[in-house]
């Protein structure tokens, strides 16, 4: 497996990752870049992760055997919009985004007439973003989610497992609504709090933050993300979210009970469980 | 500042760190040990990090001119009334505790008689606990919170802050109340959420941690400390406590309502704030 032109529309830490691992296995001949600002463009240019640019998804798109989305996941629509009527007929498309569900339906709708969508979401990336720390390696050793439906074309998801398998990464296939359920829980509730810890602490008195220590830093480290990133994050995944939110916030009260009539073998039993789950996910 | 005999009252992670820092700074004759378990005590004692031990803390304690009261916060009371007996005349008796507030008070009511009560808590350790990772640099380049009242010894505070000086740390004097505001927002609240979250995610599907990434790890990793400890912290900080749990509800709950109501610009204004407040702690 391997393309001619690859487009990737969004250059930041995944979109240039993905470009840098794709010319590091010589998976592809000419890298193209679509991305709003047009210093990030040509920086990524000038380091060659990409080939050339334009402000305009459909130029970059026309031609490519491959396309990535790789912006924020609230732009996917309206960027498949502009480039559907552009697309190579049997050019793979895809993503790399934290979001599947219903958005993996839509992509289908607005670009199934000339070209094949497939969904995917490498579990890489940090709090970090940009090309500053894009890696070739990014993915190696790491998860990729790919969330074919009943609607995939075949060969196109096997050139998709092929080529993430060629990055180094464990490939899993899951349902996108599943996937929309295991990430909500295990990556995007965690961000939620993290934000809100880091709130909290400041509501508390922002001259405490001073005296913080490790364990701090560890919690919040993820509240640096990007806020547009995790706002459309969390907006697609709403319904999920809402939900864990509230399984959350009645564990809390639970706590808030406890503290409250100072039931300290309560306490000891909540904690004693959450120690035994998170020795069981081994050290890091 | 030296001291002759030293009591550790407890030889865990910070216990026996503590005796390990003032060996390597040859500032005291001999360390003995006291703790429940009694090859716990034998192996410290191979290792070089105590002396001698027993497992009556009067005994230990008795001749000392230094005690350190290094074990479960929720155990100072009883071993305090065990020990006030025997103490030296002018011991200096601390601690290296995460709580303070009312218990300094309790502690100084208990042992004030013959000796000179100065509660002292190092910000060091971590999620891990024991002899097996105990470092006599531990505490170097970090805080040590040193909280004195009206009532505190002049003369036992200066030779307490000496000796946390000479191990490297940044002493700062503090109200044992504030004390207990400041670490129940920036460390007890963080370990009551890193424990729910554990809890939560198990909640709604304990398959989903399979997928779990760096940032799960990094906020869940203080859910390994020790469920005895961190219930003894809970319950001595209980009205704090219960008052910051309250504050991170109500954020938590309007987050709920962003979700619901799908506010884009609600959820980024939150997410930026915190971005913010996080990016200002600097990196790690």
């Amino acid at each position: 497996m391997s393309f001619g032109k690859t487009a990737v529309l969004g250059v930041g830490l995944i979109g240039a990752s993905f470009a840098l691992a794709m010319k590091k296995r010589g998976l592809c001949g000419h890298v193209a870049g679509f991305g709003r600002k047009e210093a990030n463009l040509l920086r990524a240019r000038e380091r060659g992760i990409i080939d050339s640019y334009d402000i305009d998804p459909a130029r970059v798109a026309s031609g490519a055997d491959l396309v990535v989305f790789s912006l924020n996941p609230g732009a996917f629509r309206e960027t498949a919009k502009r480039v559907a009527g552009s697309l190579k007929k049997g050019a793979v498309v895809t993503d790399v985004g934290s979001v599947k569900g219903g958005l993996v339906r839509e992509m289908e709708d607005i670009l199934s007439r000339e070209a094949f969508f497939v969904g995917a979401h490498p579990i890489a990336g940090s709090e970090k973003s940009g090309i500053e720390t894009a890696d070739p390696d990014l993915f190696e050793a790491q998860k990729c989610i790919i969330t074919p439906t009943d609607k995939t074309d075949g060969a196109a998801l096997e050139s998709l497992v092929s080529l993430w398998r060629s990055f180094g990464a464990d490939v899993v296939t899951m349902d996108p609504y599943e996937h929309d359920r295991v990430f909500g829980a295990v990556s995007h509730l965690p961000h939620i709090v993290a934000y809100e810890l880091m709130n909290s602490a400041d509501e508390i008195d922002g001259s405490y933050l001073g005296y913080c220590g490790k364990g701090f830093r560890d919690l919040t480290r993820i509240a640096s993300s990007s806020p547009e990133l995790w706002r459309d994050i969390c907006i697609l995944n709403s319904d999920n979210l809402a939900a864990f939110v509230d399984t959350f916030i009645q564990r809390l009260e639970r706590i808030r009970e406890y503290l409250a009539r100072a039931d300290a073998e309560a306490l000891e039993g909540e904690f004693r469980r959450a120690k035994s789950l998170r020795d069981g996910l081994g050290q890091d």
